[in-house]
């Protein structure tokens, strides 16, 4: 895919009535726009992923894939506060000449359908065939249709809310406390609070996991009673990330997931989902403990029309970004 | 509950290979031991808990409850390593003359056991009419039964496991990971590590309960982008418990919770039940996340005519302290 970005000059409201003085919006493309503009692919990322979706979504995003340069133009913004390229806490705050670090904004799911919206305007994208999102992807794609500029015309949303849960914003900030833990969080350089960002991503690990997979991969010989293959599973996963993501952006992603509420400034649930008109498809996937099932059968039930398939999967909330198998099937109308 | 210290002075062998020059155990005890010595209920406790059972499993053990000092010599230890009264890390190590703070020994479920063995001996304890205890207290239970040499009449183990899983392991090792990314957990001062502590809790809050729970508890309104009730919930809990326990216990119990597994020296698991001959009741919490009710079931099937009980609840793993009424019920044959 093509990296580029996009430096919007103008003053950017945000949703908790700050506002950024400008905005970058770093994104990739494949593929071209055709004649009548009836073949653009929006992919809204999850939590600490990029905008390459040829990168994390690979065997459905790709050169020979369901989803092709071939045959569509796909497109994926890095969201607001991600340090993929967009403005983010690691960005210079035109204010002090410093980057933020503690002192980015807090951001919600609906900031960064906004910084979409924008986007979509700078490239005069009026009508986009799919907007699909997994997790906090699907949460922007949902905000991002409602706010009714762009023409969705096929909108999936992949084991994601409406709004998120008691439970979601608890595991969020067990792992926020745990990157406060790491008092070099308060430190102003780009390595700050690391080790805590390595506890963090494996708390996160636990929720889109499942006992059972846990079980299957992680298991030792009776033997042992220390350093248990589950412990170092943890600690390489938390490294991985560590060693590609910074606590800021981490810290602030996790803060707008919490947001996610679809009827913040509605009337209700229901009827934010009832004025949508996109042909919609809702995945779950039936061992997800972050994004339960019954979130997805929530929003497929008020969507006019939508429909709900329910992947069975022993991955969990990974499952969105696994099962590839299941999704080609599932999504080949759609292509 | 009358408070105890057994001061023992030899050296106490652990797993690991290495050893505890003294040993002192504490516990609480409430009535007093019949001439038939048929009366005594012993009760293991879990993870954080004191040896004072009227204390946190009220409602079910007390002046007035089904097990109460009328009827019952009661007992309950404090296990090795925590900060209740019995050696821990913050207890002297003789060998320098200062507290053990990270140097304590990484010490398992057998090590409790083999102190719980110690007392009785030191009480002339050698049979005990019910041995009680839920999660890592079910876990010494099962050790101190297999040790074999108090005649253990009724055993009801609760939310516990013959082996921790991996899953288990991995909630630990995250909150190990949270402690560890607070780096005064490295000063050898007793409140080393509490802002981990704090956040490791928060962790274990989740392993506890459920979504179900939080979505009926912890709930806002919906004009609500930040401070979600959810996450004042989890920072309470941390700092509640960081209040009360200390980094180093907490971080040397929840190793030896990973420890768990009666058949290390053993055949298999299958063959270590088998050898329970104490009439058995198991009980599983329908909604354990922690402690799953598969864990609970391979228990009973593998003890000779064990039963196995289920109590429906939303509150997962905590169900075992929380769901008193059903509690009373099911344990009434016992007192």
């Amino acid at each position: 895919m093509n990296f580029h970005q996009y430096h919007y000059n103008g003053s950017f409201q945000l949703e908790n009535g700050q506002s950024l003085e400008s905005l970058t919006i770093a994104y990739h493309t494949a593929g071209t726009i055709n004649k009548n503009k009836d073949n653009i692919i929006w992919v809204c990322h999850a939590l600490t992923a990029n905008s390459d979706v040829f990168e994390w979504w690979a065997g459905l995003f790709g050169e020979n894939d369901l989803f092709n340069p071939n045959d569509h133009f796909i497109i994926c913004a890095n969201v607001l506060g991600s340090n993929y390229g967009t403005t983010n806490p690691l960005s210079t705050n035109p204010g002090t000449n410093s980057p933020y670090y503690r002192d980015f904004p807090i951001i919600t799911i609906k900031d960064m359908a906004n910084a979409h919206q924008l986007l979509a305007e700078h490239l005069n994208i009026d009508t986009i065939k799919l907007l699909i999102g997994g997790s906090l992807g699907g949460q922007q794609a949902l905000e991002f249709t409602l706010l009714n500029k762009v023409k969705i015309d096929n909108l999936v949303l992949l084991a994601t809310n409406a709004v998120h849960s008691p439970w979601g914003i608890a595991f969020n900030e067990s792992q926020r406390l745990a990157i406060e833990a790491d008092a070099t969080f308060n430190d102003k350089i780009e390595e700050a609070g690391k080790n805590g960002l390595i506890a963090a991503r494996t708390i996160a690990m636990l929720s889109y996991r499942t006992y059972s997979i846990y079980e299957q991969k992680q298991k030792d010989d009776y033997s042992v009673f220390n350093d248990f293959k589950a412990s170092s599973y943890q600690k390489y996963q938390g490294q991985k990330l560590a060693d590609r993501f910074n606590a800021h952006s981490y810290w602030t992603l996790s803060k707008a997931m919490d947001s996610q509420n679809i009827a913040r400034t509605k009337e209700s649930l229901e009827k934010s989902l009832a004025q949508i008109s996109s042909n919609t498809l809702v995945i779950g996937i039936s061992s997800d403990i972050l994004f339960p099932p019954s979130e997805q059968k929530f929003i497929a039930k008020h969507i006019p029309n939508a429909k709900y398939v329910e992947i069975e999967s022993l991955f969990g909330h990974d499952g969105f970004l696994i099962e590839l198998d299941e999704l080609n099937k599932i999504l080949k109308p759609f292509a």
